[in-house]
């Protein structure tokens, strides 16, 4: 198995209001199918009913929806950029469920919660400088 | 915001567990204060204990970890690879939830769950080529 994540596929109890959600956030998505999917980097980010998801996976979706047990990150450049996305992201609608501070690995980060619970943790790393394209690059620990 | 995602973090329960089993499809990560990263293309899976990163998130968690809404999508090149993976995954102590078959969508596709209940689709999917780079490029449906 190569080192690789195609696509992280969101299950959301209303397209419509995920679909708003993220397009107020800046990002353009396509619907094909009842299903949204975003270009993000080399891999996709998709909506699609969480129902729909768990079936097609053969999973059991236990009500009610809680933390889901991953968070995705989305590193910036600047403290200053976590604050803005954090105060447009409780305007389109999220639910901030850690202010913006700074962090325990010496970066600045806030964490928000989408309409259908899925949490994103905004952040300036230091440590994970972001290249041009946006791509990061874990740091070389062992040569620390 | 850019459409990027920087990190993904798996919330597990053992720690090495969680480890040995992404090594065993063959992942290379590196540990760092009881974290594990792997680079996978321009991002990281990161793997952290469940409990620190929903307090750190300010979320709240509740047990028992059912479904988490989210399913990762590993794409292969070949309907021969999903089945190779899908049994490599097994032999590592995935559970597989859905036995690879044919897909609604037009390809050919398996699902397992990680030791902590992550989901994983492996697919072949011919809308979604991959490029030389693993990457893939969301198909232009407006002009289909």
């Amino acid at each position: 198995m190569e080192p690789r994540i195609s696509l992280i596929t969101l299950g959301v109890s209303d397209l419509g209001r995920a679909r708003s959600f993220y397009q107020a956030l800046g990002w353009q998505g396509q619907t094909a199918q009842e299903t949204v999917f975003f270009q993000a980097g080399g891999l996709a980010l998709v909506l699609w009913d969480r129902h729909k998801l768990a079936l097609d996976g053969g999973l059991t979706d236990d009500e009610p929806a809680g933390f889901g047990g991953i968070v995705l990150a989305h590193n910036v450049r600047s403290p200053a950029e976590v604050d803005e996305l954090i105060a447009t992201a409780e305007r389109a609608g999220a639910t901030v469920t850690r202010p913006a501070a700074t962090t325990f690995y010496g970066g600045y980060a806030g964490v928000f919660t989408d309409p259908d619970g899925h949490a994103w943790e905004v952040a300036h790393n230091p440590s994970f400088p972001l290249a041009a394209d946006g791509s990061i690059t874990v740091t070389d620990f062992d040569s620390l």
